[in-house]
């Protein structure tokens, strides 16, 4: 994607070298950072210096081909696997591309491992970013269907980020969006700016005026009251692990504006590389451990003085805060799943014919 | 209610003179101000230094007694009345003081008119006081019979500030709060953030605390998570603006919790007093202006850095905002609705027959 006009991709590694975007310094400060050791990587994880379902992934595989580097040794690969998969709970991607490079490079030869290794995990990446542009341009099928009735600008309502930012390129939620906008779709972009770490208000909205594309920021309570009003065509959201029955885990709140679009009979899809998809879970709700991290990203904002991002106390002194990072939106409340491999209703029938599960 | 152990109240006249908490200021400092103008009592209103339906009436008839000090005129009347009921669009409560102050003024002879103001101001603070406490006690009774049944701590999720600090003492939906601490019942609160303007982390939580009543701020996301987890028994919310067939306008976000209420079977309540009812309101949905508010509410935060409230920035500059601030709840997700006159069902019939409308 685009960054004041140059193209752009959140993570990409040149002569073994591993570089990302630190986001947690947007939209202030765009900086990129090179990623040297297991722990940076781990780092960058935890602390959402990368974040998103894919790029968790991906920011993995390349970890493990890192860590190669150092040490080729079965025990290294076990070692930097555990390390790595203990960075975030929720995310299915992260495990999933951990277990492709930990089998794959038990099967290679330890002098070949080095090379394998960064081999696969540019495999890895290719392809996130390859699933991400598909889901792109099914998505925009859909986009494309709701302006031909509506002959008017299409309003999609979004949570979270899962543009361009949380995967390799294009993004799972917003990359129909982005192919609306080269196909001269018109298109307005509600965005849910997502509390507690406020990514919607923060990196939704950068993305999109770095694209030059229409939106306005919402408080995360706003959207039932515009649904209400006939001011959302669509929702689209992006997901942190799928059910093989279709039940969604994403950032939390999702739940709540499926509910609303539900009751308001807009139309309600969630965006997702195949690689989200749980194969061991039959069913979501109930069933997928919910990260719960610091009550401080409740309490604490980042700001901008114009030189340094600063970390602001905005609660009382020792206010007790609980901060639940995701929730299980039935598959009943979702109208279908965009993938790379096309759309499909959310449920197992559907789900395993599209994706031969 | 108590602050620092000592008894207080958000608005209270000594010797014709007004005074108020600087609600702006909480829970960082606590400031009470005196209003000497007709300005300071509408700027008062309008910027928020009091806030929530029931306060906002008594301020506005405190006003309007103030400003006969000035001039006893018929014009003065009027005039009064017209600048304050320009203050806020939304809430009832003011037009419903400003009518009676207006009416019973205009009856009066000239020279009892200052002393008669203050009278019916007074009364009508007294009036507030009193219905609050009637639903504080009514509401008990619903959160004594969970507790009967569940044997356990009662887990009561609300949004947005309808505390004491939004009447003039007890307030609505928590005034069953107050009492059930009173007599004893265990409880928990569940405090929904309430962006844009964090009442809920700010003055909710600040009055839990100050009556060590056991509460955990979460963001607004957070509520549809939890009831899926069965960690919410009931909820409570109050109302800006109630229509005759049980339709309740109330702050942005509530209508979510609603529906994620009815999604998972947990009762939803509104406590109000009788005023908050517009008796020229047959339904809610789509009847009732919006107040759309400065979008600065999403971008900016106050922080307390020990000594000074400051204003902080937290999007990037020139983000689109968008900041409507309230929504409606359609009847058909209430359970029910607490007033000084008990508890009756959000429709028609029900609220004719319990409030003889």
């Amino acid at each position: 994607m685009l960054v004041d006009g140059k193209i752009c991709k959140t993570i990409w590694c040149k002569n073994k070298k591993v570089f990302i975007i630190d986001q947690t310094k947007l939209p202030f400060i765009f900086k990129t950072i090179c990623l040297h050791t297991l722990e940076d990587f781990c780092n960058s994880i935890s602390n959402m210096k990368v974040r998103g379902a894919p790029l968790i992934g991906v920011t993995a595989a390349f970890g493990m081909a890192n860590s190669m580097l150092n040490d080729q040794s079965d025990y290294n690969i076990k070692y930097s696997y555990e390390k790595l998969l203990s960075t975030r709970p929720t995310a299915v991607n992260l495990i999933w591309s951990l277990n492709i490079m930990r089998s794959e490079l038990l099967k290679t030869q330890k002098d070949l491992r080095i090379k394998n290794a960064f081999k696969i995990a540019e495999k890895i990446s290719k392809n996130d970013e390859n699933a991400c542009e598909k889901i792109g341009e099914y998505g925009c099928e859909i986009l494309k269907d709701i302006f031909r009735k509506k002959q008017k600008i299409v309003n999609i309502l979004t949570h979270c980020n899962a543009g361009w930012l949380a995967a390799v390129d294009w993004g799972t939620a917003l990359a129909p969006i982005f192919k609306a906008k080269r196909k001269k779709i018109p298109i307005h972009v509600w965005v849910d700016e997502t509390r507690p770490r406020n990514q919607g208000a923060l990196l939704t909205a950068w993305e999109l005026e770095k694209e030059k594309i229409p939106y306005t920021i919402i408080v995360d309570n706003a959207g039932g009251h515009l649904m209400k009003k006939k001011a959302v065509d669509i929702c689209i959201v992006g997901s942190d692990r799928t059910a093989l029955n279709g039940d969604v885990c994403n950032k939390i709140g999702t739940y709540l504006k499926a509910l609303a679009a539900h009751d308001n009979s807009i139309p309600f899809y969630v965006a997702l590389p195949s690689s989200t998809i749980d194969k061991n879970l039959k069913e979501g709700l109930g069933k997928i451990k919910i990260e719960e991290r610091s009550g401080k990203e409740l309490s604490f904002v980042n700001s901008f003085d114009g030189k340094k991002i600063k970390d602001t106390e905005i609660y009382f002194k020792n206010a007790n805060v609980y901060n639940p990072a995701f929730d299980v939106t039935p598959a009943a409340y979702i109208s279908g799943l965009i993938t790379e491999f096309g759309i499909c209703k959310a449920n197992k029938i559907e789900i395993a014919k599209k994706l031969k599960i």
